[in-house]
């Protein structure tokens, strides 16, 4: 039985509903069809569930916003129509939406929030599983709520609760097709919840969790994940399979092609995450599993993200002060600054952060209790650094890596602000100033992806 | 004026304290002079502080020791004879080091080998200032206490108050040639309390800060400090001038030169530290200094050391765990364990530590607390590695020293388990296999110091 879970741009028109039919078709074990809200159709279009925030929150300050209403429905009925279906499916998308509209002053503005966004991928599965239907196919409009899907109550950040996959598994002795709304669950006090953005993903992956899935699929509308950022190096190599350790370091420094909150259920239950494009069906996609043979030598992919900075600090014989770091961190913590490394040398340690924590005051305030509690020699930050990420499971059998990839950067003329590499990694992380990121980038594609390997 | 300082082996015997006496006439400069105890004559021969410690030891828990206690009196009177002094002088000593022995009823047993250990030094100023006297020199034995040389209440551990710093900047203004003797100096409430082992260099350097010197001359019994440690290499190249973060990065990992608490004084006032050797005082020997100019590459030095382990932890989605670093650095803190460094991934990290810490009780107690508390995936102990640093201001401006570094240790086929470097930093540091350790060591210095520079 495979979860097969559909993107917004692989939803927004009629045109693209029946290839998603098509494809859900083409293989009778795929049974549980999770759904985004419709997304954008060309560049210039707007995603309903961009729609939808802008109507809570003119609603939530002007009391109205009948314009947005209608551009939301007008989304709806445009596929309801060319796809024939009766105008029941639609009344009851009207329905539905203006009765989460209505509910304002019942709701915490956040709650209230959430409620109209999760409208958009609740309405689009009722109008999927009416098309299904209309195709003479058994197929089923699923609740979250009534599947048991219940989450923590964070709007905007819900975290699926331990119980959910017990009653969530009881969806395998459903008949027919179960057309399944992304990106939401139920508190326990009923209300409304959504996943952080992109949400769908998790709520796939939870499902392909607790049904025990062969395989959880997740047609978007990129042929595969590829090696590096196709806006950096034109036409990348595709990855036909990594891990879920290596997709994890690589989602973390950029690549925004999975959500990388959803691969923790798959990861939990070892199902293998199949993603794949819904406008190329026949492409192989990228697989993201447990284990896989090493073909391509060490390195798999190269990421970047830009914006960090760092906090250098130094103290003669801080090596021999015993709880300095945690002193640093109890401070980081208390100003509320998550860190990302600290790399370190005998008397000086360096603080990688991401730069969009700080501004002028709270960078003030940290030097300060810098100075003031851990009394160093120096503290200094700096600013604008970007952190390329090498990652493979490979590198680890393969004595030579870190050499090949510090020369390609040393002879594009990068200098190296940090490196960062423990035992038993996947990755290799170099720091370097944002300007030179692009440049780095693709010295190391040009190493570990085109040039010849040693 | 100049502090200079001459270590054990450099007052072993009379022909060495006629050395000493040549080479402080040489310099009318040379004004404070800090003695160690004698050291060994010959590499079987014993160190007089050795013999102390075992007197006290055996006094302590046999209550007497006669024969131990004549081998350390026949130690100065060998010397003092051959420099034909006065018997003044050998029964000066001899009560005085009866006097201290005796005292073993007023005092806790770490005291009370203090005082026993701390009369080595003493004594041997004592000698060595009648020795001065007796070529007509005008010399004054300095006592510490009267100096007014306070240090912290820790036995063997002895950190320097303050106020002593004003107190012994007066001996800036006495007459003559000071014999001070290293190694101690006296609590608040008047007891002798030691430095930590080697500490006559701590004492030298506190001297040379408190009466601003021009510079602190540390007397030892090699022509340099060397680029790396001549066990592993024949006969390195030795080293002109290296800045104070250098020498602290090298002495970090086994450079046993200079006592690496002795440079902070010394660091904190930019005192430069000239090594010399006694035995062939027209050798150039090291300065250690603020700045310098960079000259031989990037690179100035090769350290190693082994015995050290690491703690491997992973844990999906770790990075978005606020607190997780923070409450690892508890557990170890609370445990007693200090760590060396944390290089770390994105799901997992690694913290180095000194293996002399762990037994097995130790290992399995922090393991239990890491798996309670923080619920890694996975969490691991490995043995047996060593750190190797290699250490010059000179490759924060020079591209390519990362590569050339992971290059050589990649011909010679040795795998880099972990790296660490920071921004800002003087040095850079592989962990490799302790079985890999000095083939590692000799590759880096092939490539830094005698391959062609690129």
């Amino acid at each position: 039985m495979k979860v097969i879970k559909f993107g917004g741009s692989s939803l927004a028109s009629a045109k693209q509903v029946k290839k998603v039919f098509d494809i859900v078709m083409s293989d009778p074990t795929r049974r549980i069809v999770v759904v985004s809200a419709p997304g954008k159709r060309f560049s210039e279009d707007r995603k309903v569930t961009d729609l939808l925030i802008e109507c809570a929150q003119r609603i939530l300050s002007e009391g109205t916003t009948t314009d947005l209403v209608e551009l939301v429905l007008k989304r709806y009925s445009s596929i309801a129509n060319e796809l024939n279906l009766s105008d029941d499916v639609m009344s009851r998308i009207q329905n539905d939406l203006q009765r989460v509209l209505d509910n304002k002053l019942n709701l915490e503005p956040n709650r209230y929030l959430d409620a109209v966004m999760a409208s958009g991928e609740d309405n689009h599965a009722k109008l999927i599983a009416a098309f299904f239907q209309k195709q003479g196919i058994e197929a089923h409009y699923i609740n979250p709520k009534e599947a048991g899907l219940f989450v923590s109550n964070e709007a905007g950040n819900a975290q699926v609760l331990a119980e959910s996959y017990k009653n969530l598994s009881l969806l395998r002795e459903r008949r027919g097709i179960l057309i399944f709304p992304g990106f939401f669950g139920y508190s326990e006090e009923g209300d409304v919840i959504t996943f952080s953005r992109s949400g769908s993903d998790i709520t796939g992956s939870i499902l392909a969790n607790a049904i025990k899935a062969d395989v959880y699929e997740n047609f978007t509308d990129v042929d595969a994940v590829y090696s590096v950022n196709p806006s950096i190096i034109e036409r990348p190599k595709e990855i036909a399979e990594l891990t879920y350790r290596e997709m994890r370091e690589l989602s973390y420094a950029g690549f925004s092609v999975f959500h990388d909150e959803a691969l923790l259920p798959a990861y939990h239950a070892e199902i293998p995450v199949h993603i794949r494009n819904t406008n190329n069906p026949t492409a192989q996609g990228t697989k993201i599993v447990k284990e896989r043979e090493f073909t391509n030598g060490p390195v798999i992919g190269i990421a970047s993200d830009n914006n960090f900075c760092s906090i250098y600090i130094s103290k003669y014989m801080m090596n021999r002060e015993i709880g300095f770091g945690r002193k640093l961190l109890t401070i980081l913590e208390e100003l509320g600054l998550s860190y990302e490394h600290i790399p370190s040398g005998i008397d000086d340690l360096t603080v990688i952060l991401r730069q969009t924590q700080m501004d002028i005051d709270i960078e003030r305030n940290v030097l300060a209790r810098i100075n003031q509690e851990l009394n160093p020699d120096e503290v200094k930050v700096e600013h604008n650094l970007s952190l390329i990420m090498i990652v493979g499971e490979g590198m680890r059998q393969n004595v030579g890596t870190t050499a090949r990839a510090a020369k390609a950067l040393a002879k594009a003329g990068i200098n190296i602000e940090m490196i960062n590499q423990g035992s038993s990694e996947v990755s290799m992380m170099f720091g370097v100033k944002e300007a030179q990121e692009i440049q780095a980038v693709q010295a190391l594609y040009e190493e570990f992806f085109v040039g010849v390997l040693i």
